[in-house]
């Protein structure tokens, strides 16, 4: 199957945007010259999987910034609804997680990009999350998309490695433990 | 003015106990042997305020843990629900967080130790932590008691340090920048 991998920035009290999407809390951060890794991750990915907030936010940036395929779920979008230059790339579905993961995995995908809090939440909660790597940034916003969503049950984590940047950011990859 | 630190553990989803105020996902932990440096901090505090939920939780436990004066804020607890061996070291008030302060500078205190979720946002909310040291747990409960809330507006951090332990717990140390 498929594996689904996080990486997220959210604010130290767990969000991954205002909730209007909003990310100007995390464009001001003096992170300039850090590298976090997200070239090194992205070219370990096959494709992203997202939801339809992440990707209306996405277009509304002066680049596209994705070179690999990206999946949204979307049960209200339709094909016209994406840009004409992005058809070759994004691909629209109404699967869900599991269902999205098998189809993937028949594509010949390995290791996908799980973005974008709801459907993060959806992908843990099914299990379908291997690892995540999750920047902290030192900053308090109170309210948002939260990262991290509710659960059936505790999922435990491992920790494989964390790592501070000058910009105040912390860095730790966990591994999911499956519970069996 | 007296300072308030704030010294908590949280799961990786944000928060410090289950709705019900439970700690089992904190206590099953495997961190036998590792200081994380909790004695070092009730070492440099003058007391503790916290709310009577966590109170309640405290007392629940087989011995008194502080011995610093603590200060429990409640609005419907009276003498009498204080056991008679603590009545020398623990205090009721009905004040808020801005008069305790003031309360326990004129008593001398210079740092006082904030804890339990809701205190510690009622407190960050009215500008009167210092510090944050936080611990975040491997693991995602999904739900429960938030260590931060609602905020008027975002609250810049300044990260001054991390460390790793081998159980796995990501421990930050954050001061609070004044929005002014």
């Amino acid at each position: 199957m498929t594996t689904g991998h996080v990486f997220m920035a959210a604010s130290l009290d767990g969000f991954v945007a205002r909730l209007d999407h909003a990310l100007d809390w995390l464009m001001k951060q003096k992170t300039g010259g850090e590298d976090h890794g997200y070239d090194t991750f992205m070219e370990n990915i096959d494709g992203l999987v997202m939801g339809s907030g992440s990707f209306k936010t996405v277009i509304g940036f002066d680049d596209w910034p994705y070179k690999k395929p990206v999946i949204v779920m979307s049960g209200s979008m339709s094909e016209k609804d994406i840009p004409a230059d992005l058809m070759d790339s994004v691909k629209l579905t109404r699967l869900g997680p599991k269902d999205i993961m098998s189809s993937l995995n028949r594509e010949g995908w390995k290791r996908a990009y799980v973005d974008g809090g709801k459907i993060v939440q959806s992908f843990i909660r099914e299990g379908l999350v291997e690892d995540i790597t999750i920047s902290h940034i030192p900053i308090l916003i109170g309210s948002g998309i939260r990262l991290f969503g509710e659960i059936d049950q505790d999922i435990d984590l491992q920790l494989q490695s964390s790592r501070t940047f000058g910009s105040g950011l912390v860095q730790s990859h966990y591994t999911l433990l499956k519970n069996s």
